[in-house]
């Protein structure tokens, strides 16, 4: 069951309340270059990103942030703070005004800049995250603790007092406690949720890159989310060299529609294969079947609301096929033993048992037939 | 906290009783080609397969099948039977008793049929997992139950009824039931999980392929693995064309060593970069970084044992950078901003600054010096 916790307003978003998770990213741009600022932050929100986070580490770059959340006007930008994040907002007014959600990190400054700032944005009734990392945790704390993940804890309740001493309103709080121990991290939000009734951001920080930073990041925040734990969350991975940020926001997409807590794009059920399949005919039709509806997303998108809720299933043998195909909206099953036949389902009943060697071209007829009558405006 | 189950002896494999979780695997080559079997055991059981499960379809595929386990020997093999399963163990008894383990799906079998099964494997002393799978439930129980979970699971009940009433040992059974939905199939093993006291075997059935299969299963498996749930799981992607069915092992490796419950190869900590970063550098910077190590792990495990633990931080700003760099075994922080310089930290001590063009090369040999001091044999 989904944890419910206050509404917060971020700009033209919501979080929180019972809503199901928001996806956010972050740039990886200089923040005072706003040309590429603004590409990225239009890319991580075609891609998916429904609330970006920049850093401010100066004047500078707060100037270019007015800019900026001009320019890609209505995403909500989120600006990070650091260190002399309250000076820096009563000396760039104007971005304070423009940013639609503040971040800063309690372990990062000190306690008069920590209640200076979450002043300000109780005046300007802005949200600020309290955005706890285990890597500027205050060595005071950390020696005091008997462990990081007490520590981070132990900072997030501290940062909490401090907010409630200044009636912080909480439809403006949200907290986080980023670690880059997975099962720290575990630990960490499933605390927060029982004993901070507030919006929680998740993320594993840190995470790496390539296979084995998106499986930490999956394996950490699909966790949570399953247990109902996470108002909003952010996948934080290293792009390879020359790759776009944009990997991340795929990454967060795809956990959200395995828990199915939102749909982005048709699913494809398929088996991996084994020796009752003639496994390269099978992998050949699966793969040509995904890329076909790859293709064809965004021509459907346009014209069949609802159509990324599609279930698809291509199966490759008697043992499990005819099962899972009667229950995807469209499914295929393929006999095993490398024949050129197959049965297809549509909502569980079957309509075709095709033969020969059109046998894709006449499924994806079935295919296009189905989208088009099932999900019409 | 891990649940405690009966141990189940898989040939040279240990499964239960606490233990880590181990990886399993399934070939996707025609079980009568032997050639081609023996080839891909021992390629998934090099990316770090335990236990690898082939088809056996007919008396054919089982004569193979008695010559593969020979040739992979000391691999444990499982056999994947449906519908005429204990004919074939009786046809070819060389089979049954090559075997580690048999793999029986209630859904495909009939009552004699799967009573038989468990006889002989009873008899054999051999350990059988009973794989439920929602593709095969019986139509009858499916209509009897109000949803697909409750299917599974009564049809789980009644195996085991039936493997209690032969009085079928528990260090001898397996349960599993795979469903292709992610949020089912984590409902599905909770309820497993508290109500069986047998050893589980994990999975997500019919994933699919590419970044929604890779990101479904360790959503569905990471969850249910930071429970404390699952003996042994494996994760099934369909390979696109021409790739190699490993790529499923590498997702489980990753996600073990995610929770932190095997170590298989050194970590590297590294933030995803930010505004705060010259990201292209930084970016390169922690490619180069892990490129090395990738290169250095073969190496280092002949020489090094327990390097498979060392966790390197790299990290590009004094935001969180200078606290995880001291947190791992050794970590590299840069200053933010472009400049060519860093301090080193060496289990929380910091041991250089490093300045200049060659900054990647002497932190290697700072990492290099690092390894062969600590995990010298």
């Amino acid at each position: 069951m989904k944890r419910i916790s206050p509404v917060v307003n971020i700009g033209t978003v919501q979080i929180g309340g019972g809503l199901p998770p928001v996806l956010q990213s972050m740039t990886s741009t200089d923040t005072r270059d706003v040309k590429k600022t603004v590409a990225e932050i239009q890319a991580l929100h075609t891609a998916g990103a429904e609330i970006v986070r920049l850093a401010i580490p100066d004047e500078a770059a707060a100037e270019a942030a007015v800019k900026i959340c001009q320019q890609v006007d209505p995403v909500p930008v989120v600006g990070d703070f650091h260190f002399g994040g309250a000076e820096i907002l009563k000396a760039v007014p104007k971005c304070a005004e423009a940013l639609a959600k503040f971040r800063i990190n309690p372990g990062n400054s000190t306690d008069k800049h920590f209640t200076d700032f979450l002043k300000r944005a109780k005046k300007l009734k802005k949200p600020v995250r309290i955005g706890v990392n285990a890597g500027s945790v205050s060595p005071e704390i950390l020696a005091d603790s008997r462990s990081l993940v007490q520590a981070v804890l132990r900072t997030v309740e501290l940062s909490v007092l401090t907010a409630n001493s200044l009636n912080f309103p909480a439809d403006q709080l949200v907290l986080s406690a980023k670690l880059s121990s997975v099962p720290e991290t575990i630990a960490v939000y499933r605390s927060l949720a029982q004993n901070f009734p507030y919006a929680l951001h998740l993320g594993l920080t840190e995470a790496g890159s390539g296979l084995s930073g998106e499986i930490a990041s999956t394996t950490a925040m699909g966790t949570l989310l399953a247990e109902g734990i996470g108002e909003t969350f952010r996948i934080s991975l290293t792009p390879k060299p020359g790759k776009s940020r944009t990997r991340e926001v795929d990454v967060g997409k795809q956990i959200l529609q395995a828990l199915e807590l939102r749909n982005f794009a048709p699913r494809i059920i398929s088996c991996p294969g084994c020796g009752r399949t003639q496994s390269d005919q099978f992998q050949r039709l699966a793969d040509e079947i995904s890329g076909r509806v790859e293709k064809a997303f965004p021509r459907w998108q346009k014209k069949f609301p609802g159509v990324e809720t599609l279930k698809i299933a291509v199966m490759g043998c008697v043992v499990n096929g005819p099962g899972e195909a009667r229950s995807a909206d469209i499914g295929l099953s393929l006999p095993g033993g490398g024949e050129a036949s197959a049965i297809v389902f549509v909502r569980g009943k079957k309509v075709a048992d095709l033969t020969g060697e059109n046998l894709t071209g006449e499924f994806w007829e079935i295919l296009e037939t189905f989208v088009a009558e099932h999900f019409s405006k």
